[in-house]
């Protein structure tokens, strides 16, 4: 069963989604932050190597991870995460945090250390405007408000999203 | 085809991909947050009936969503998040900030707002040991090391994970 494609949706969570909401996908990203480069490192956290091969592949295409030659005879390269690949670190970082915290199992998360004063921290969210740090019950969400011009833009683009609750 | 099941995996982030890690999932738990606690408030972001239904059961299954019925005659139920829900709003707003700078599309992300000062915010990591804010790139992640009483009790539970490569 195909799913329904996120990509075009008027929404950057879902888009994000589209992306990186593959079963494996967040798990090999979190792979290449802790430091595997090369197939045989991917491979070790017990995903098949059809499905690792399909995921490297989809990964540098939508240039999360470089693809670089680290040996020509015989041809061998090693995946490194570019700027937007590390940019998902606060995605797995959440998802650690919630883990740690509504999960039970052993409690092996990987370590997430400043680099600037090398201690390990569990992030939390900052309020640039008023400096204060922000527990999750301390942010609210609103729907965006959406302007006449930019509504009939997004109609046709979008027409199943441009009909979700208007809340806040 | 079924996926491998990530819930025993020694990674707190592996298992919140086990209950999140759905394509609808998160999309319900985003709607959630902009006010939606019906069905037909959760429908309008396109999902199919048959799908929405059995993630909504899901959610309540995993004490994400809480089932209150507002009406008995003839019986209507509402879902509302809990705790636990609230809580996957950082993955929610590292999705949407991931998604605004990162995939083009109309720019309808949800706004974030901090109740306390009720301005729009960008969240930013802040590291609560030297107090300053943190870019991705100066969040370095590492392998908790492993102790041998540990290891013992982790390598029945997840074989697979326990071989992860070692770095940092």
């Amino acid at each position: 069963m195909r799913r329904k494609r996120f990509a075009a949706m008027a929404c950057p969570i879902a888009r994000t989604l589209d992306i990186v909401g593959e079963w494996w996908t967040l798990l090999i990203v979190r792979d290449a932050l802790v430091g595997a480069r090369r197939f045989d490192d991917f491979r070790k956290s017990g995903i098949a190597d059809n499905i690792l091969s399909a995921r490297l592949d989809l990964l540098v295409r939508e240039g999360i991870l470089e693809r670089r030659t680290y040996q020509a005879h015989p041809p061998r390269c090693e995946y490194l995460l570019t700027e937007k690949g590390h940019d998902l670190l606060p995605v797995i970082v959440g998802l650690g945090m919630w883990g740690l915290k509504w999960t039970q199992g052993p409690g092996r998360a990987p370590r997430f250390l400043h680099t600037r004063c090398e201690n390990e921290v569990s992030p939390t969210f900052n309020c640039p405007t008023c400096g204060e740090v922000m527990q999750p019950g301390e942010i609210r969400v609103a729907r965006r408000p959406v302007d006449a011009a930019e509504a009939d833009s997004e109609l046709a683009a979008s027409a199943t999203e441009a009909a979700s609750p208007v809340v806040g």
